[in-house]
């Protein structure tokens, strides 16, 4: 089976890191390939970036021409876009926003989001609710740390760990890494608290082959209706 | 006072429309200027086109030379899109969507919104849910009719009398125009069903005004905050 | 146009202050004329004086007989009676607790309420919620000062700081003055806070103008239809 | 012990009616007094009846000085005021309305309400779920009877019975009797439905009882706190 | 009339205590009988405990061979099996979670429930959620001490008071004593509280009697139909 | 990997019947074992059979003796039990009925469940509503066939398709089995409807195997900490 990761940024190096996270989370014969698309923020941080990442994912997979695959990764956390891949694409479409979320709830009764800029509250709030699983969410809490920022590890950990605790107090009783960016931090902060850590990436990729092995994929009917022939025009605007 | 409003899609003649309905709701010392992106769908209609419309629209308002204006009116019912322009501007922002739903909750205990196609239904509930005024909606129900077959004045008339009564049935005591090219419909089926109909695109204009003339914009604390810099391209895709 | 102000008690002090408020916040055609009931409580704390309060104003509309005017605004946050005024007159009737709501939504994701006793709370979260407009509120606070305590400017600006940062921290973007005689305190207290403030009179100035130049006005399907014709009899108790 | 059970409505008839049903309702040895407001309107169908009914029930008992009393019982079905009733008096306070309901909750999964006037629905909807028992509320369906026309029984009865069908349809599996002036009307209809069919006044007798049996009453730490001391003027209006 | 109390564990002492509680609460003409289960957990904390509670409850009475009774009360606060009873006994059957929750809603606009450990939390919350009065919950929070710790009457009155305080700063106006092992206890706190306190078992037994003497019971029309006759082996384990 | 698969009731055709389906949905290294309760209902309909299943079912893990296992998969659709198997065991649990929904959400807007009997709707509501799965659930419907009915494949097939309609009539783009008796169903009717049909058993499969792959498991913070010692009796009452 052959996976496709949309990242939501234009940062290829961001790119490699969810593709090793998600090639460590896929099952023996799954094969995952990397998507960056050519245009869109270099990270993902707020609304406008966020719409602006849609657009560009979007596009990303309507050009797309290499070899098929069978589902669709979507690595934005809070990112928006999904609804639109389901509509473009025969095949299942998962998003790592609502698929930790998914795992999280079969682990304890609330879980927390901890992610990186407390403006990106919102967006995850509003994904959570709308992709029907925000109702055992506790708390979405902020480590104050942009997503570029991530690569220092020691300190994301640190920050992750003080965030965690602020969730678990608001009744989270399982963390989830709030920002793809955070792919690979599960295990260490895991251990350090003592609760399950689920990575979004991970748990997309086991839903998306579960979705693929079952001959499930998105309904046809009502929302995701594919969309309709029209003249479109996709972007052509300079650098920002 | 100056106020632009953005028509979600890139067809001319629909931005003449909303700006001719535009103006006539606009109070006396008001200018209405109509901007169509460049580049989006020729109609939005479903998740994708949405999505894609929201980075068009974000996209036209960061690159406008044009005077400046006092506030913004998007003009795209239950697109996406107006938390990012809430984010790249200074001046009050104010989607026809949730704009209908406030004047709608102040007519009536329960509000029906009539749209074009059944499709649209989950974005518009999304939207007026996130915007915090989808409690007193009863129903979004759809004519059946597309965006571009909004021309036809007397086919959507009637579509649209048949469709405010499954609306009605559902508790909705004032109906809601559900797209921005229904403009200019509200008095005449107002009157067949004797209900108060509320434009979108008329409501966002009169709001807009109200929070110009009281000095009042988009709080920056939190979820809209400015766009951080970093290196963002905007599209680059061709037709398709 | 002409809009009638509705005070929701006897004083006729706070009267005049609210129509000062409301004049400020008028459009340029726009005449505001104040109503001040002839019976209810002198200033109103709580259910009790709330529901005396809305009686006594729905009386002071059915037995008005001056001018005719086009609007109704009710000047009491929080407190009861809307609904019966909507039945009342044919005119739009706006409340400044609803009003100050929709106009928060539209600038910031979440709003909070800093009004007088805290035992006004209960009050304006079930009149927010009921009008349709709870879902974004972060929380109502109060300030612990009574509504004739509010002459003190220095004291009600300092009270009503602390109480602000209480409703930020709860996620507060955006604040509404929560009490008729807060009216002109906006402007202070928004530039300290560097956050809008909204005033729930002005927006209700300007709601009501909006509808009446969009030819809008109550349903009279359902919920607010004419009152009944029927025996009546309003008051008759002494003072109290 | 002593129960007062108010009227919502100037119109002793009902009010003797609603004594004799609560007389068959209460416990071996307690004694029942109605008292019927000496203002008000003569029945209560809408918005603005229910916040005259709500300012006068309250006058009726800050006026009352007839022997003391253990708890009130509040008559009207869907009617404004007990929180008002509440802060006033020292004994516990019941509302028919919440007290149907709380006894329904007890009987079946969801229970429906069968009023008079579909324009009530509102306000017994918005009552219900500012009681806290709104959840498993199914429907409230109106029978199309105004109050007054509630002396016909066969009428009623039938009338009731068509309209407990569309309750039970939504999911009902209880009734309500959702006015005053059906009270006793409970077991001839239960009988025929072969369900469960609450009355208010009996339920809200037998709960007064129960309050005042283990020594409870209404908190005074803030919701319903003490009416702080002021000039309060109750009425003078002449008759409507 | 009779109403057998059933205990949710096998411990014999707390029976007594609970019908001690009961007939302290009961109406004159009333007689309690308390049922201790031959099998389950010597006391339920916990999922597992209260899912093995339910079943020996029912088991309980449906080997009960005593003389008839007219309700059943089922004291485990926060405990399973309410639903199941009810489909199997024709005579009302109330909880004392729910059973605590109706009577708060009627003495303040919040409650709080003061449980034994954190762990219960959740069972508490679903518990009262699907009776249909959480919403006017503001919290439930946990003392610490096990069931079989509230032997030690000052240190459960301590572990009381501190709980108290912070369900009362989540807006708890009433509180509810969250475990039938605490009944007897209302008098103290409340005291000291200044706050009504109400006793699942007193409230229970009140609501019991109340739809008794109504001639009100179960609904069979849907959810609680009578069990389906079939083959059920009802246990068969060791002691674990 | 190795999971367990309970069966809900005792009837041991039907455990290898859902274990003929859990292994057509299982991966290439997983082995599935079928447990089938020594005692409880024949099949679990209703309220008092779920409660029994869920005693008997824990019963069956705790006196397990067999080989180790990786995860537990509870076949039973709405019934109860989940929260303590979590309690009890060191692996993941996953329910059917949670399974199915999870999996629908990534597949639609809204989804239907399709049962047998009418009854079982509040348990599969509530069920799903704990889960925090129960927003995006359009409706749960009845075929009106037993358990022990679903032998008859064509009659079963038929209605599902008919109860199916209802479900989509109500909103539903998805739909899943609600019913372990009806696994392998989900071809068959989901090529007649033209949409994704889910299978709880499948679902639940999958789930268990990514939570394993993932080495997450059951927070043991908060809700589901390990059952306290004490002393506990299973069971011991005679066949009913």
């Amino acid at each position: 089976m052959r996976i496709v990761v949309t990242n939501c940024n234009t940062t290829q190096e961001m790119t490699e890191e969810i593709v090793r996270g998600a090639r460590a989370a896929a099952g023996p014969g799954t094969t995952v390939a990397g998507l960056t698309p050519a245009w869109g923020p270099e990270s993902a941080e707020g609304w406008l970036d966020s719409y602006l990442s849609a657009a560009a994912v979007i596009d990303t997979l309507r050009t797309y021409d290499g070899p098929p695959y069978d589902a669709v990764v979507m690595a934005g956390f809070g990112e928006h876009g999904r609804e639109g891949v389901r509509e473009l694409v025969d095949v299942p479409v998962v998003d790592i926003t609502e698929a930790a979320a998914h795992l999280a709830c079969l682990l304890g009764r609330r879980y927390g989001v901890v992610t990186t800029l407390e403006r990106s509250r919102g967006q995850i709030e509003d994904s959570l609710e709308t992709a029907g699983v925000g109702r055992n969410c506790a708390a979405v809490v902020g480590t104050g740390l942009s997503v570029l920022d991530l690569g220092d590890d020691e300190r994301t950990e640190a920050a992750f760990l003080a965030a965690a605790e602020r969730a678990c107090a608001a009744g989270a009783e399982v963390l989830v890494l709030g920002c793809a960016g955070m792919t690979g931090l599960q295990r260490a902060v895991g251990e350090k608290l003592g609760l399950p850590v689920v990575d979004g990436v991970s748990a997309a990729v086991r839903l998306a082959e579960s979705l693929v092995a079952l001959g499930l994929t998105t309904s046809r009917a009502g929302s995701y209706a594919r969309p309709l022939p029209k003249r479109r025009v996709w972007g052509g605007g300079p650098a920002g």
